[in-house]
């Protein structure tokens, strides 16, 4: 039986469903002769970790509870220390950590899921991976930060897998990396990578109206509380550059030309919510109908895309072909066009669900899987 | 740098194309910190083997020279023995494969590459799978023997790999493995898994004379020399029968319901080849073109499709709606669809070139590359 250490990092909706996940799967791994062991679990202020990291766990009764308690809106302070495990707070839980993976890391290996949405992580990741730990993340942060931290995180490639940072558990990254490494160079890559921008350009080309679509996509749980953190563009401008560095581009996320469904004006710092949302967007409603009615008559679509080619990192609204895998994109399917020399005449494509707690937190668990061959 | 010491069984198509990849990815894969040390070749016939296994290796003029000679027809027996090589011939060459696997499957680590299209490699396979040697697959006959032969061949898993054996370089058989280690259950698979089949289905549904579309394919060169070995359907139940057992089906070929696009007494043991595509095609045109018109007064059209369900293991023409992603196909992609807990309202899709010898061989690198964690 190979035992695999691992230390979750954040409990919102993705850490707690893969929580879940481990623990339902543990028959399945159990034939696979594969046993994940959870030795620590992190939010952003504390750490509860096993009370001997070489011999014992977490178990499955006290990591449901974490999700329990973690639901609720509480604290990991909230549990208190037993003979199995220990609490610590910031900022001693943050050295902590660095302890576990110093004793861990080359002895019995150690991987750290990043499930949370935090630049705070980007600093420990680093270290971790300096003291031969693995990583899996399903946050984007760390990943576009500088090109420094990019880097310094992607030192020991083998050791870092990051599936579920683009289209949840789609099999995106795992096919651009094969694709990459059989020396089959990928010259287009052309996507609708946002559920919730896919759902809102499906129902505007239907007629409906802009301000009306987003405040529906809200009220069923698409959006962000503030629906500007998805109309600005700026989570697939994230998914572009991670996709751009792993074809080898140096560039930052200010490379990437973002387009944004509202203007500077209606930002975040210029008006509340609750004013974007019934002064702000019916303004917008006008433009959009203009531009959906200008592709129709082209016999188009429009679509809010991520586009990258030789030296072009766009992400914005494109009109494309009625027939085409991306106009016929319907709901908030995600969907992948890769062009390369193997698959030029027509692109190799990924289409599926792209969000979503349980395809996310299935991909992150398929990546720990994914690195069991670093483990002894 | 690591260092991946490789035989390579099979100088067809596949073979030969992956020793040119292996060439001209060198710079590529020494920016990972790799080299692909090739220490053999062979044909049905025989053996070209590195002089030292543990030192040398067939240098990269020697392979392309290997792959002339291959090319036009010739044997590897042509090729002299040098200082850096020795040929050998069976059945010495079959014993001295055993012999390397023994010198390095527990020491340096060594994959076998099964590009050939033949059942007799089984044996071969089997044996240094027990020796800890590794295998990636293009070859669909291990894996759909029997399941005696297929439970030794998997003993351990993480040890083989076989993309390339379905959809040739598309990611199907990476992207059903990490849905099944998630634990998200597969409850239907669909998908066009020939290129020729596709070819020819869509051709026909133009109105095109089912023989005059066949003898088009055969002239492409999109069939086997005889097209029956593609209209059997049997190269699809080969397929079928991978991902099923993939999904822990323990079935054999004969589980699989396979519809020939031929009758009994057309077939290769009734009839030369000659003979069926000139009197015998001919007289299937009428059957065709009534069954593509009864789907097209449905709003529907005819695929060649591969079905697994929960105890259903089909091959054959199914109707479907001209509006979804196998009805819309086009020509020899193809294409699959996988539904799941995970992938419920909409299926995962997957779609791309899935035949060819660079993809298929770049799908076979891929898999190379992917075991390098088990290389000390």
């Amino acid at each position: 039986m190979k035992n695999m250490a691992v230390v979750v990092m954040g409990c919102g909706g993705v850490g707690r469903q893969l929580l879940h996940h481990i623990v339902s799967c543990r028959s399945l791994h159990a034939q696979q002769k594969l046993h994940l062991r959870v030795v620590g679990v992190c939010d952003s202020k504390s750490l509860i970790v096993a009370s001997d990291v070489f011999t014992m766990e977490l178990d499955d009764t006290f990591l449901v509870e974490v999700c329990r308690v973690k639901s609720t809106g509480s604290s990991l302070l909230t549990l208190s220390n037993s003979g199995q495990h220990k609490v610590f707070s910031n900022p001693e839980a943050m050295r902590k950590i660095i302890d576990i993976a110093t004793l861990l890391g080359r002895s019995t290996g150690l991987a750290f899921v990043d499930c949370s949405a935090s630049s705070e992580t980007i600093g420990v990741l680093k270290k971790v991976v300096d003291l031969s730990c693995c990583v899996v993340m399903a946050n984007k942060k760390p990943l576009t930060s500088s090109m420094e931290d990019y880097e310094k995180l992607l030192a020991y490639p083998r050791r870092v897998r990051h599936e579920s940072t683009v289209g949840a558990g789609l099999p995106v990254i795992v096919s651009l990396n094969r694709i990459l490494l059989s020396g089959d160079p990928i010259h287009r890559i052309v996507g609708s990578l946002s559920g919730t921008l896919g759902y809102v350009m499906s129902e505007v080309e239907d007629g409906k109206p802009f301000s009306q679509v987003v405040k529906s996509a809200k009220s069923l749980g698409y959006t962000e509380p503030d629906p500007r953190d998805d109309l600005s563009g700026m989570d697939v401008a994230r998914k572009a550059l991670i996709i751009a560095r792993l074809l080898g581009r140096r560039i930052d996320l200010d490379s990437i030309k973002v387009e944004s469904l509202f203007p500077v004006e209606m930002g975040p710092n210029m008006m509340p919510v609750e004013a974007f949302l019934e002064n702000g967007l019916p303004l917008l409603d006008k433009g959009v109908q203009e531009r959906v009615e200008k592709a129709s008559s082209n016999g188009n679509v429009l679509r809010y895309v991520c586009l990258i080619e030789e030296s072009r990192y766009e992400v914005g609204i494109q009109e494309l072909p009625k027939n085409s895998p991306l106009g016929r994109l319907r709901g908030s399917d995600n969907v992948l066009e890769i062009s390369s020399r193997c698959y030029n005449q027509q692109p190799l494509v990924i289409q599926g669900a792209g969000a979503g707690n349980d395809t996310t937190a299935a991909g992150v668990l398929a990546d720990i899987l994914d690195i069991q061959d670093l483990f002894p």
